[in-house]
């Protein structure tokens, strides 16, 4: 067949890593996954429970493409607990995984062509994104002399460089792979560059709630202009029930609606019964712990991945990741990666994924399974690395 | 804030009339929806006990990208039950609806400026996701004279005349919103038309199973290079859960399997494990019998709605919808969905949807609900058109 066929977009090295670490499984193999940002624990119990009852009452269908009113209010609700303020929930759209506030956000913001900023080391998806919408992506190196945050320095410097303007900024706090958290004074300067350049401001929160060193701050404390996206796939443990939430200025709320609505019809609607329930006082206690978890994770690699020559190049503050630099072992990352699943069935990301100029250098572990098999990994990985 | 904004996609008027009649609902109404394509019946009993089950062991994560390799294999077998005919497994991919299939199959195969033939009337998603994504969309008129489906002779008049070169055809069998069904020939033409000519084939078989006057054909017999979309929502009645699949041609897998890495991650888990227990025997039964219930109304609509002044404009012989012609009731059909919904609380779409040009005459009616919501129906109808 002679059909053109575009060149595709890179893999999401991650979802490879999985499919690898999958079919090992199916073999039989014990493997242990730091690979892919999926916590261990299930969905809150208030949330399986109201999934239960509703696959008792049976039906279920499409909603309204912007999402159930009553979930709608319940994610205002959420924003006045965790920061005591409650957006209209009319601003609130209902979304089949933060993957689908993307695609919306830059469908609906951006023309192919327009330059959209985002940072270096970040995650694939954004590129991935960006690209297969014709959309130039400008990837802006963060570092710790910024505390790993993009700048309204460090963009126009990018503009001056490319002789480019720039359509959109996109950042996240926390951040993946880094864990670095954008500080509110950082994040009010940025809001104020975009709204004087007319640039779009695009605010990932998905890794809300799982901040360990001081507070997080949501850009809708900030303004009422930033494209705000959300999920339940972390803080809440619901990776697979694909449902996450925008929260959108006024005159976005009825065009995102209507690419919703041809894109996505609605979100799964036993999810948003489950993610309903999930913002329930019993759900917050029962994440709560699921934090504290992370937490002794957190301290357990901080401390070890050092000492297996493995050193941390990001301050782990939030989301639930390690960023370490792997070249005292490999000078490729991926052919580490590749051997390490296949020596001692421990899955974990190549930094090529996060970083396209020097991920070869780094490796994301994540720390989002069980204490227990952060141990077990880190001991198989002990035991490889002194062999080896 | 003045951001430049980018016009809206047209909104999908049939998902603005469920929005309204869920409002009257909220407000404790009885709305009898014949407005969007979602069955009355619950998904297969055995696909609820599977959900049920999937709930219970807990954890439900991402899966890899192209979907479970056990549920892939069932769709595999799903073919050979249905078409005598099995693909390799490998070439199926999971996606999040058809929704997601017409998204990744559009941003794979075509680039910003592509033309691509639909016919029209269609489905209007089509319409809008393409021109969300920069293509041109050239509706062609279809009618009773080619059975109303697409031929390579309407295809290259519409060329002709408008002086561009198709990249792309997409067509449904059988067809929403009306009902018609491609022959096997027919079906054969297009595919060796567009081969010839190195133009992208596009099969919606969303409403394969629920076909009323002979066989169906999926376009899989024919030959391996369409790009096949289909979906659980129809025959197995799993709207809400949000799950489907595309049959690809085997260059393509790769390419797609990255653009959903990045797009969507991977479709909903439990309602992967929810579709595969609907490809056993039981489900197959139970669907039949809900199949035996869209014919009964079927022969209802074809009766009542042309006494009731709406004659049929199609031929209603898949699907379950009743495509009619409002024009001696009214010169607006969307005023007309509005006044009939506002008035009698019966929901129905307006022919806008899925005709831009003469859809003002047009309204479609879906039959997926129960028999007795279809007479309740049409009795509020015929007491209103009475006294109107």
């Amino acid at each position: 067949m002679a059909i053109k066929r575009k060149p595709s977009v890179e893999p999401f090295h991650a979802m490879d890593v999985l499919a690898a670490a999958t079919r090992l499984r199916v073999q039989g193999h014990d493997v242990v996954s730091m690979a892919v940002g999926q916590p261990a624990h299930p969905a809150p119990r208030p949330a399986l429970m109201a999934a239960r009852k509703a696959l008792e009452a049976g039906r279920i269908g499409y909603t309204d493409a912007l999402g159930t009113g009553s979930l709608r209010a319940a994610i205002a609700d959420h924003y006045q607990r965790t920061h005591g303020i409650r957006p209209d929930p009319a601003r609130i759209a209902v979304t089949t995984g933060s993957s689908a506030g993307f695609n919306l956000a830059f469908l609906q913001l951006f023309s192919p062509g327009d330059h959209v900023a985002i940072s270096r080391p970040g995650y694939p998806a954004y590129r991935n994104i960006l690209a297969a919408l014709g959309l130039k992506v400008v990837e802006i190196h963060v570092g710790p002399d910024t505390g790993n945050a993009l700048t309204p320095d460090a963009i126009e410097a990018a503009e001056r460089e490319g002789g480019f303007r720039i359509s959109g900024v996109l950042i996240a706090s926390p951040a993946n792979p880094t864990g670095a958290v954008t500080s509110r004074a950082a994040l009010s300067e940025l809001d104020a560059w975009c709204h004087a350049r007319d640039v779009a401001f695009i605010s990932d929160e998905i890794y809300h709630g799982l901040t360990y060193a001081g507070g997080e701050t949501t850009a809708l404390e900030i303004s009422d202009r930033a494209v705000i996206i959300n999920s339940f796939s972390k803080y809440f443990c619901m990776t697979g029930w694909r449902i996450g939430w925008m929260v959108l200025p006024e005159d976005l709320v009825r065009p995102i609606e209507c690419l919703a609505q041809s894109l996505y019809i609605s979100a799964p609607e036993l999810s948003q019964v489950a993610a309903e329930a999930a913002l329930s006082a019993e759900a917050y206690m029962e994440m709560e712990a699921v934090r504290e978890g992370y937490v002794k994770n957190r301290e357990l690699l901080s401390r070890r991945l050092p000492e297996l020559g493995l050193p941390l190049a990001a301050p782990m503050d939030g989301a639930f990741y390690a960023w370490c630099d792997v070249s005292r072992h490999s000078n490729d990352s991926m052919a580490f990666a590749r051997e390490m699943l296949g020596a001692i069935h421990v899955a974990a990301t190549p930094g090529r994924d996060f970083d396209p100029v020097e991920g070869s250098r780094f490796m994301r572990f994540s720390y989002a399974g069980s204490h227990a098999e952060m141990e077990t990994a880190l001991d198989r990985m002990q035991a490889w690395l002194c062999a080896r």
